[in-house]
Formats: structure tokens, sequence, C-alpha cells
């Protein structure tokens, strides 16, 4: 029973070492990286239906499933499952933790193995191509050289399109969904004063917590709090909650959450400290803050897409304003310039950045039809009890 | 020389105690009050000039000339002066710092006579109309009866208002800028992240700071860093830094501020905890939370301005991203709704909810153009030997 068997049966267990030392972009060798993965659905004969899922900043590899964590349900919940649009009695989806996560994957809560204690700031840099890099090494070792699709929303939009520049022949079809192809000034901006808020918090214990056996439970909460706001659009915000007041009939004179928004915040904020790494946001934002396809193709984003021969569909949301429609429709520019293949639409949504994670009918059947697409385009094999493994 | 004739010449140190309690919103009496002011130009023989300058969350009295802690121009300078569009050489301003703030005016960082210690979270939750309330009998007792014009952007804009629906008869002219006449349910929750993150702060020790020897300048400047990111628009970040790099040729690959828009964040966090007080940043957020002209008014904010004879001038900024222009629109729509004489300007700007604060020149015009209106229609009388005190 190989890695994969092993993830099919007991798929909360599920990671893998790479052979030899992932050589990062800051040029820093970093040995061992494991890689914790999970997947949906079976391999078929020719190894050629794998969809690749790429998870956003406080994502992991539970794409779908239970959240042995949480105990709910998956991120994408909404689109992995048979017959679903993300179909796993046809494809076979694997998502990982990525590199610097805090979820199974070589990141800064993990032992150091030169100092038998947690990396924590001793842990390198890392940049959106050594995630990618390390999930093709990954992908290599479990014998799947070509990927039928490689999707994502927000930061999993950057690794698909870090996917497509890197390994254009390695990839049929990419889905960046409410990405872009390099965080804006504003985004940086708000991810320093996630950092910061981390940072300010003393129980963070320059960043050796975990030896010092504290948790920046506030410093991150502030983090959530400030960066959940962004993921959603004022209309959704007034929609949902509005003025309304959490439990009473009237304001307090006080600074209790009179409002049900700051209530709701402050429990976004309450809960996220106990599934995700502090350190872990640290790292993950940075990695974000570093991407720009553009800059390191010469300010020139077309060169990133020379002669690509992937088929594209980009896919933005009309309320995103931390990654808004001009961002995809700078990615679509450059991939003209290319004569690639791509399809664009903007979804109309009151519901913000979120609107890649929830039930958003017209984003699902315009993933659905350009997935039939490209299946149909490269013939794609069924599943068959040859394939199941 | 009384008090008014004081404040012009030594307005460094201008402050003026209520006769007798303010009784609060909330129904509690707050005794004594003291108001801290500045006054530019002087007062006509018929007291007939005055325009009452109210300024923003983090704003102060010293709307012109320098300020005594930061040695900068006043936050105004571009409007206020001889000549100049808000005209000292005709009118008389006022600006007062707010009840609840911390420089000068009764407020959390100033002594509770009842303890002999500062008040820190003894201080009562006030309102912006408390705020206005102290203004006007500020304006009493310095033998002022009627304002000629009222105006402030943001929080400003909001003080406007409220002194348009409370005193109708005591203005002249309203000009709300950059406001709205409700605080969102986006803008309350990025008041509460800012108040989480100062009360995450070890060092502000439950409001007792003042007492305890210690500054919450980690929290506060986090909070500040977070405020400021909604004072811009994305296309002015982008503009002004972009992902252009601090003092370095490359990325460090580290937590340093690689970026120019992190280093002016931090910045700007760092420089604000040395003149701003970290409870009054909570009370007057939460002033603004509790901000809503309509739901005081049954639902409709229409009845807040019944048969109102002040002429109104409703400023907004197109790029204005915590007040946008919708919000002045709604205001608009009730003035209408009165029959109120109302004009209305979006000022096409990309530099966001600041841009109340920068040279904006069409800004500019459309202000002087109505106060020169405001003021042939109510036959302003000049400054004469005769009104100068």
């Amino acid at each position: 029973m190989n890695d994969l068997g092993t993830s099919v049966k007991d798929p909360l267990a599920t990671r893998l070492t790479l052979d030899g030392p992932l050589v990062l972009q800051s040029g820093i060798s970093l040995s061992p990286v494991t890689i914790a993965y999970q997947t949906y659905g079976t391999l078929n004969a020719d190894k050629s239906n794998t969809i690749l899922v790429c998870h956003a900043l406080t994502g992991d590899q539970y794409a779908a499933g239970k959240h042995p964590l949480t105990g709910k349900d998956g991120w994408w919940r909404h689109l992995i499952g048979p017959g679903n649009v993300i179909d796993t009695s046809r494809y076979f989806v694997i998502s990982t933790n990525v590199l610097g996560g805090c979820l199974g994957s070589t990141g800064p809560k993990e032992t150091n193995p030169e100092t038998g204690r947690p990396y924590g700031l001793n842990f390198p840099v890392i940049t959106i191509r050594d995630m990618v890099q390390a999930q093709a090494r990954l992908l290599n070792q479990l014998g799947i050289d070509k990927v039928f699709c490689v999707t994502g929303g927000s930061m999993g939009a950057l690794q698909t399109l870090e996917w497509a520049q890197r390994f254009p022949d390695r990839i049929t079809a990419a889905v960046p969904i409410a990405g872009s192809y390099r965080h804006s000034a504003q985004n940086i901006a708000f991810d320093e004063v996630g950092r910061q808020a981390i940072m300010a918090d003393p129980d963070w214990a320059q960043g050796n917590y975990l030896e010092e056996g504290t948790v920046p439970k506030r410093g991150l909460s502030v983090a959530r709090m400030a960066a959940h706001i962004t993921y959603l659009s004022e209309p959704a915000l007034q929609r949902k909650f509005g003025r309304r007041l959490q439990d009473r009939d009237n304001l307090t004179y006080g600074f209790d959450a009179d409002f049900q928004v700051e209530s709701y915040l402050r429990h976004q904020g309450s809960t996220f400290v106990d599934r995700f790494d502090a350190n872990s946001y640290l790292y993950i934002t940075r990695a974000m803050d570093y991407f720009d396809l553009a800059e390191e193709n010469g300010g020139k984003l077309a060169n990133a897409f020379k002669d690509t021969p992937v088929r594209f569909c980009l896919i933005s949301f009309s309320s995103d304003w931390l990654f808004p429609t001009t961002e995809s429709r700078a990615i679509v520019h450059a991939l003209n310039a290319n004569a690639a293949k791509v399809s664009f639409v903007e979804i109309e949504s009151d519901k913000g950045h979120d609107a890649f994670l929830l039930d958003e009918p017209e984003f699902h059947e315009t993933l659905r039809g350009f997935l039939d697409g490209a299946a149909r385009s490269v013939d794609l094999q069924d599943v068959t009890a040859e394939g199941a493994q």
C-alpha cells in the first residue's frame, strides 16, 4: 500500500516527506520537508484526472470531508464531492497543506532538526513559488506527472498562477479564483497590520511562544478580526448585521459587544486562535506580500505566460475589494497578449472576497462548464475499476 | 479681558469650564466639564460671523496654526487663514477639542473629581450629541447665540449634522464633509478592531495605564495602522507606495519593513501614540458607532430635519470608502424630502477619505462658493474695529 492508498483510507494522517532538501527562493536549503495532504476520489488508470486544489491564507488540506480539529465540513464543501462541480467520481482531488502551514506540513511550529526545538522565527521566509515547488515534488513522488487542473481562491489563486508560470507543461488547465498576479499595496498594508498585532502580543515571545508555553491569542485574534473585514463587502456586512444589537434592546453605553457585527468579529477572532498558529500567519502573509509575477518577469506580466499551452479560466467577484476584478482582468490581458486559451467571468455577488468559499450558483456553474470543456479537450479518461487503487 | 479675548492672545492654553453639569445622553450627569478650544480671526460686532469647525476622530482644536505637541501646522491648514477659504479676516473660527478628547477637554485621561485619579474607564460613554451639547454650552458662555456655519469632515460631519438636527435655529449653514447620518456595520467593525487591539495590550492595564505608569503603545499603534488604511484609497496607496521597497534593492526574506507601505504604516502608528490617549480612542470611536440619526428619529432620517431653516452643503469624495458618497446622498434625499436648502457635490479624487484634509482645489472652491453665498444670504457683517475684541 503506497502513500496514496493510505491517504484514501486514512485521510486524517496523510503526509509525505520529500526526497532530499527543497532549495527555497531565498537560496536556503530546507530539509526535511514534509507535506500533509488530503485526497478525494480515485486516480484513473493513466493518472490524468488529478485536480490540485490550493488553499487560501488560513485554509488547509481539508477542502472536503470533516475537519479533524473544528469538526466542520471542508472549506470547499460546496464544490467537492461525487456528482458535484469538482466531481470526485470523475476527478482525483489532491489538497495540500502549504509549506509554512500549521496542519502537518513543514512550517514554523514543526521541529527544527538542527536544534530539536520548534523552528519559530528560525524558519526561513518562504514564497508562493516555494509552496508550489513543494507541491510539484509531492506529485512527483506520488507518480503524478501531469495535473489536469490546478485551482484555488485567494492565495490559492496565487499558487495556481505560479503553477501555470513554472510548470506550464505539467498542467492542462488553471483556474485562479479571486486572485491577482501581485499583492497590492493595500493588501500588504493589511497583512502588516496583522503581523504587527501578533508581534505586539507579549505572549508571542519573539516567536518562541511554543517553548515558552504561551499562546499569542490576543494578537492573533486582532489580526484575524482585521483581515476578516476585508473578506466581506460593505453591503454584505450591512445586510448580515447592519446596526442590529446583540441580545439586547438598547445600547449599553459601554464597551461590550453591543452590535452584532462586533460580536461576530470577536467570535471570528477567538475561534481562529484555536486552529491556527501565529507564526504560520506571519510566514504565509509574507509569502503573499512577496508575490509579484510581473516584477519577476522584468515588469511585464505577459512574459510569465509565454507560449503557454495551459487553458485558463479566470473568475472574480464584483464586490471583492481585496482582489478586485481589475486584477484578474490584468491577467486576462497578459494571457491575451500570448494568444492563450482563456475565459474570464466576473460573478455578480455582494458577498465580497469570501464568495469563493460560498454557495454561489453562477460561480459553480462557470467552474463546472470550464472543467467539462477542458476534460473533453484532452479526452479525459473515466475512472474505472482498473484505475482505482 | 474675557475668555474669548484670552483665547486670541494665548491660543495654546484656552479652555473654559461649563457652568453646571452636563447631562449626557446616557442619563449620567458629568461635572465639571471643561472644553479646550482655539479661535482664529475676530468676532464681528453683532457676533454673527462664527464658523464652528469640528474635528475628526484623532483631530483636535488645533485646526490652524502650529500644533503645540507635534509642531506641525493645523489639520485644516489648507483651508483656514486670512484670505483663505475659511477666511479669518472675515470669519471668526472656533475649534474645540471634543468632549472625551485628550487635549484639554474633559475626557478619560483627566482627573475624576470623585476619586482624585484619572477617570480611565470610569469616564462615562459619551455620544456625538454630548459633544455637540458641550460645544453649544461653550458658545453660550462665550455669548455667541447664533453660529454662521458649522462644518467638519468625518466625525466632524457627524457633529455638524447633530448641530443641524438639535439646534436648527442657532446655525445659518451646515457643511458636513465626507460623513454619514449613521456609522455603517463596516465602520463599527473597523472601530472594534482598533478597540480590541488597544485592550489586548497588557500595558493598557484595564484602562488604568496612567496610574500604572504604562503606555499601551503597541495596541494603540496597531489600532492606528488599521484605521489609517481606511483613510486612504487603494489607488492612492498604489500611486504613493505601490510595491516599492524601503531603502533596499531586494527583498530581505524577513519581517522587517521591506515595503515602503509597511514603513509608512509603522511610522503612522508610532507617531500617533506620542500624541493621543488610548482611552480617548476607545470613547471617541464608541461615540461614532452609536451615531444614527435615522434610528433616533423612528427610522426615518427625514424626520431629523423637519422644516429646517439651515442651508446645507454636502460634500463627499469619489474614492472615499469609509464614508462613501451614497451616505451623503441619503442625507440629501432626506433634506429634499423637507424641501430644505441643500447643495451636494461629489468631488472626483483618488485620495480616499483623507481628501477632506488635503489640498483639493475643487473641494476648496466648492466650500468657498457655498460660504460666500450663505454670507450674502444673511448679509453677513464685516469685521470692523468696533467688532474686534
